[in-house]
């Protein structure tokens, strides 16, 4: 899975605090400027897991990366200064947000890498899906 | 007069570009920080009334201006990332603008002092509201 970040970065704002907030909900970026847009790409998807279990947020974040979902690929915003403190909300941000593309690559299922990344809970436990189906 | 001017640095705003944004509308300013909030007095309102000129917004500031009036003072918000390139937007932003309220002093009156600081215009010409009254 390739993970597509950007984010503005507005007049009043530092690039290094924006980036800084990239950088606190994810890790191994490549980092590109382009004026006033920072652009970030990223395979490792593993802190960004970590948060949603830690906030217990995995419905809430299974249901806004699955709404958003068109082709091989979700789109979804999360919010900036959220990110600056190293917490994950998926609120849209008077900043306007961090833009987040999670894209599935040749032969992945991107339903299926969303139920890696945010399973299923009952009760705050997560739960065998597949086995739920039957 | 008296014109005390408050700012909310976001945690991805940098607090000196906040500072350069007011610095760019009111001269002469005594400044205070207070963790994320800059708090600054004047009594220089010379370069707001040449920016209403220069822009040709006479009219539409002393609507504002007036219609926020509550006693001997108004209170109105500009637009923290128009002042940043030196300009004047009474459009409170999306990063919740800089918050303005001028303060008639002893002996002062606020109708008088806004009619001075936007006085009214037609077709783009400042007009003698007294003697229009007559």
């Amino acid at each position: 899975m390739i993970i597509k970040i950007n984010a503005k970065v507005k007049p009043t704002e530092d690039s290094e605090k924006v980036l800084n907030a990239i950088k606190n909900i994810f890790m191994d970026i490549k980092t590109e400027f382009d004026e006033n847009i920072i652009f970030c790409e990223s395979k490792n998807v593993s802190r960004f897991k970590e948060l949603l279990r830690s906030q217990a947020i995995l419905d809430a974040a299974r249901n806004v990366l699955e709404r958003n979902i068109i082709g091989n690929r979700t789109k979804f915003y999360i919010n900036k200064q959220a990110a600056y403190s190293g917490l994950l909300n998926f609120d849209k941000d008077i900043h306007g947000g961090i833009k987040l593309e999670f894209i599935a690559e040749e032969g992945e299922d991107i339903l299926k890498l969303l139920k890696d990344i945010a399973p299923r809970t009952r009760h705050g436990v997560i739960i065998d899906e597949d086995e739920e189906d039957n």
